[in-house]
């Protein structure tokens, strides 16, 4: 298995399939060999290679691991060396920007290319965060297209199950629309908080008393800035239409207390809750 | 001491006080005799009293734990019951409006009234969820005016010491601005952002696909409605302030992500990011 980009995701997934003894060798790849070296000495890889071309040399599974808006450029790098009957797979936040540019970078490969995006993560990321157990009972969402081989898309169904996730399939579009609603809208919402909090005057003070309520809220704002820089320019137009149906409700929000309509807003937070407790009552 | 409203606040500063044995005896006051029952058969209280002005006979110390929307009206029960030596406090979220009611319900027992507000809680609520650690460590928010009595100021900070947290002094104005921005505001996101997921209509795949981060992110929508549709009664103009703010910024976020513009995008994240660790890298 080669896994080219060794972060938190590539790293987990790396560790839980050696702990899994499902793969002979994992050969990890990416720019920094420092960063390389470590991930060798913490055991998450095998081995390492700083070019593409040789990490997924003999490679029954490439695992494509790096930000959305470096897929196209990676895909282009290492189709002319991708063995005959190797998968492909990637982890991407967004499913239809990344097929698009696998159909156009990878030429005959592209059959075997099963779009993946393992519901999973933290705000931490690097190698150093990765641990076997990220994926352990978490849902990875498979979006193969119609071109997709029926055999690669099981290699890859059975890669996911040795980690320990729950693998279900969906059209691209729609898991681009979950995700924006889920994950994106929430990571913009927080991380926009905090910049509006930062900027206020008295943004020290602001800080000082925030309780566990605001860190919990803004853990994703410590999230890695390239990634979702990423996200938001792959997954822009759902993004964007999420983004304005929640705006339309927080400006009825406003309109409310504005009104002083305490009946409005007592229902309003009391549907939220009922949601919140019945959709997620586990933690 | 007589705590009037024995939930997750009153409750655990009830079993902070008893176990720093400070105090003779805790009453607690309320409606609902199971409930009190309850917080008797937990040792939260010596005794309870239904009736507030049984309840704070002969108490040194007040403590006003209501919902912010029956703070009036407890006051007006209250004024006339309270000894000449006692001192009297609450808890409530937002400050101006308490200290308003206070002013013109408690009549000559204004000046030993502390108003005063812990900066902790959880997203449950009830007795059930208290517990004396609660406010260790945390910080309580004191904001006297110009005819706050010393004595009475002094009584309420030796209160909240003995819970184990650290007491400052604020203006109630500011109080507000701040827990607006810190607090109020990242409720109001959290409820509507629920909402909005409610209302799209995949949302039972909606919520199934939520990870961690969204779990963490929509905690604070669990909290008591009631409590937070009064907080917005009570500190609306505030609340409309920081909200107008935070859209403001939405909007410039929104906008770059239609332009495509990654470079903006990176440099607000990123500076969030470096805010949020920085103030916030305890956790």
């Amino acid at each position: 298995m080669a896994i080219i980009g060794v972060g938190l995701i590539g790293g987990s997934l790396a560790r839980a399939i050696r702990q899994a003894q499902a793969c002979d060798e994992v050969i990890g790849c990416g720019r920094n060999v420092a960063h390389l070296e470590k991930a060798v000495s913490l055991g998450v890889i095998d081995r390492f290679e700083t070019d593409p071309a040789e990490a997924v040399r003999g490679a029954d599974m490439i695992v494509v691991a790096v930000p959305l808006g470096a897929m196209a450029d990676m895909f282009n790098r290492l189709a002319s060396h991708i063995s005959a009957d190797a998968t492909i797979t990637d982890v991407g936040s967004a499913k239809a920007c990344v097929i698009s540019d696998a159909r156009k970078h990878l030429g005959s490969c592209f059959s075997a290319f099963v779009p993946g995006h393992p519901i999973a993560g933290t705000e931490k990321n690097g190698v150093e965060a990765s641990f076997a157990e990220l994926y352990k009972d978490h849902c990875v969402i498979l979006t193969p297209v119609k071109e997709t081989d029926q055999t690669a898309l099981q290699n890859v169904r059975a890669l996911w199950t040795y980690a320990g996730a729950e693998v279900v399939e969906m059209d691209p579009l729609h898991h681009d629309e979950v995700l924006a609603a889920t994950s994106h809208l929430p990571h913009m919402l927080a991380y926009t908080l905090v910049g509006t909090l930062a900027r206020l005057d008295e943004s020290r003070e602001v800080f000082r008393y925030a309780a566990g309520g605001f860190r919990d809220f803004t853990r994703i704002a410590s999230s890695d800035p390239v990634m979702w820089r990423d996200i938001c320019l792959a997954n822009g137009q759902a993004i964007l239409e999420v983004l304005k149906k929640y705006t339309n409700d927080l400006e009825g929000l406003s309109r409310a207390i504005e009104r002083h309509d305490g009946e409005y807003i007592l229902k309003i937070f009391a549907q939220a809750k009922q949601r919140r407790d019945q959709f997620l009552n586990k933690d």
